[in-house]
């Protein structure tokens, strides 16, 4: 496959991205109902690609979890076409107008939503992001190019050209998505330097590919990078809603980003609180690794090293640490937090209102669980990921994030004075 | 000067920062006070750095707008203070709650604004950009790292060192602002690479600058690029505003980004209109270059040649293209507009709203004059420059601007549910 030109793919997408500019709600969201047929309609197709992608990967002895992320099933297909159609039902972001003043000289100033124009997504095994990013894209008048993981490629190579050929059935360019056809990680690398043609490129996956892409690109990244997240137990707080919150940070689904990994909890409470919050979670099957006080005032927890301050177990492992003061907590938060979500369970406004501002993370919570840190439970009908960078998106991206905002300008004929 | 250890001085502004992001509105705006303060107090000091500046720059024999654009007078000096004071009395961007909604199952969830961090901007010769960039950052809660031209070093680094002792004297740390004070390209290139100390590279200057930090950056760049920018006379406009507005953008400062470098006008209304705003351009010297059909139209006119469509002459030149349709110079503009802001002279409401929606441009106008693409001429209060790539910022740049959103949720208790 080496030789592949993805120069060209990126200049036909950058061509569609101006029709699709252009395009109505209506236009698009018949293209969106259009790939969710697509998809039901190529079942069989789509399962029987995967199928061979899910053998390769097998023989390649990968992880059964992986696997698992990989496999494609009727249901999850129903699941994705189900994606699509409620991506249509949602406000068309593009020509919102967000804001309008009048200037002393009567200029109306305002500022009008517009898509960013093409946009590169990297991202690692799971196929259904595929359908999601490209609808999500074609909702926002994007062009998108969608470069998946090596062992998804039959699969991902399926759904994209059933995808772009919906899209062309309602008159849109077909080249409005385009899956990369190639692993050529070479290709990946050249990529990143079509700053002239792609607008935003978005990687999601592991470390190594963040930095990959960081350090190689001369476009625009937003990072998807890890979760380390803490909840923090304060003084005072109410133990068993402590406990409730903590416990579901955990253990609901100990494998995504949004999970606790470390628990902080106030000396003051620590005593009352830690014995029996600790033999619930190893009843849950969590191995719980601690502090020296920890240890001293729960049985069962093994000695946390400095190392699992900074470790995204993703699992049913969790590290507790007892601090004195509200202050050590946030200050522990900022050392070895990853700026995805951070929660406090406290009765103290004050210290709820601190813990608002000072902490600096994509999501800040105050008494309820990190695990809603989702575009979905916040509210804004979709997401793209959890950017856990600061420019542009911060925290659960949504639609409106894959666009910018430009000022438009009314007037009626005027000029600009001469300034001394 | 190698050796300068600019990632210790990133490491105290990131220390700075911390700090920062906690402090009042009034000791920000007390700091900013002193700022304005020490500027005036240390005047001589400031001009007789700023005149050994001068006099090494013209013994490199550099062009007298070059030096012009170096040179600090009194009343200049006067300028940068009077800016740190507005700077002061504009409302804190910090901690606003711009939003806040309620989720079926009682949620709050809202979100916030918060400062960026660790700023740092490259910038060449103007050294009023200094007490700008400064006064911006310290007030959006942001440190910052300033590295301005080798020809300025000397006012810099007496701007940069009276302006950080004002802000010690508040109380705040006197990192939150640091003039690099080395001319040595290897530590611009160091900068680029510390991407966890710092947070946004703004670079400020020619092609040549903005490429190199574009390619060498591993943190995120917003740049401040050139200006090519239209105005487009459609078919029926009002030829004595459109003439006014188009004069206007030409000679009222031309060496500017916001300025005009190509009018396209109608074929329809071509004939009337050029004879007369030729006529009057060439009389306040502007030299003008046209396509064939503007050539025959009016005299006095240059062949233009297709490099001139590409060609931001920053001075008293302008190249006229007859179009045939608003289509046509609606595709001259996305081919050859650098995206910092275009203009339509126009009656026709629909083909003005088409106009707003359909050009790329940080700032698309309509019946007005370019020159106004100005935080201050937008009612932003402040201006940090003009952003003309689309992440985070299109358009002129304010405070708003120099913070990011983070999402903040209220609970009660609330976690969430296992999904299938």
């Amino acid at each position: 496959m080496s030789g592949f030109d993805i120069r060209a793919m990126a200049q036909a997408a950058r061509a569609a991205s101006q029709v699709l500019a252009r395009a109505t709600g209506e236009t698009k969201n018949a293209a969106l109902r259009a790939m969710a047929a697509g998809l039901l309609d190529s079942r069989e197709r789509i399962l029987a690609a995967n199928a061979e992608d899910v053998a390769v990967a097998r023989a390649e002895t990968h992880p059964s979890a992986f696997v698992d992320r990989l496999t494609l099933t009727a249901p999850r297909l129903d699941a994705m076409a189900r994606g699509l159609r409620q991506i249509a039902d949602l406000p068309d972001p593009v020509g919102e107008i967000t804001g309008m003043w009048r200037r002393p000289n009567d200029l109306q100033v305002g500022r009008m939503r517009v898509p960013l124009g093409v946009i590169g997504i990297i991202y690692e095994s799971r196929p259904n992001v595929t359908a999601d990013a490209a609808g999500l894209c074609l909702k926002s008048s994007n062009a998108v190019i969608l470069r998946g993981g090596r062992e998804a490629l039959r699969t991902n190579a399926a759904i994209g050209g059933i995808l772009a050929a919906a899209v062309g059935s309602v008159g849109l360019p077909e080249t409005s998505l385009a899956v990369v056809p190639t692993p050529d990680r070479a290709v990946v690398k050249e990529m990143l330097l079509l700053s002239g043609l792609i607008d935003l490129i978005i990687p999601r996956g592991g470390e190594e590919l963040i930095r990959m892409v960081r350090e190689g690109s001369h476009i625009p990244v937003i990072a998807h990078d890890k979760g380390l997240c803490h909840t923090y137990v304060d003084a005072g707080a109410d133990l068993g809603m402590a406990a409730d919150i903590a416990y579901n940070a955990k253990v609901e689904r100990p494998g995504v980003c949004n999970a606790m990994e470390t628990l902080l909890v106030h000396a003051a409470v620590a005593e009352v609180f830690l014995p029996g919050l600790v033999a619930r979670l190893r009843q849950a099957g969590v191995e719980v690794r601690g502090c020296p006080r920890t240890r001293a005032m729960a049985p069962g927890v093994q000695p946390a090293t400095e190392a699992d301050w900074d470790t995204e177990y993703l699992d049913l492992v969790l590290s507790i640490r007892v601090v004195d003061s509200f202050e050590e907590a946030v200050a522990h938060i900022a050392q070895h937090g990853s700026g995805l979500a951070e929660a406090i369970v406290t009765a103290d406004h004050g210290r709820a209102m601190r813990f608002l501002r000072e902490v600096d993370a994509g999501a800040v919570f105050v008494n309820a669980s990190t695990r809603f840190t989702d575009g979905y439970e916040f509210g804004m009908g979709a997401e793209m990921g959890i950017s856990t960078q600061k420019l542009h998106a911060r925290g659960p991206m949504g639609l409106a994030e894959l666009t910018c905002q430009k000022f438009i300008v009314l007037g009626a004929g005027q000029i600009r004075d001469s300034r001394a």
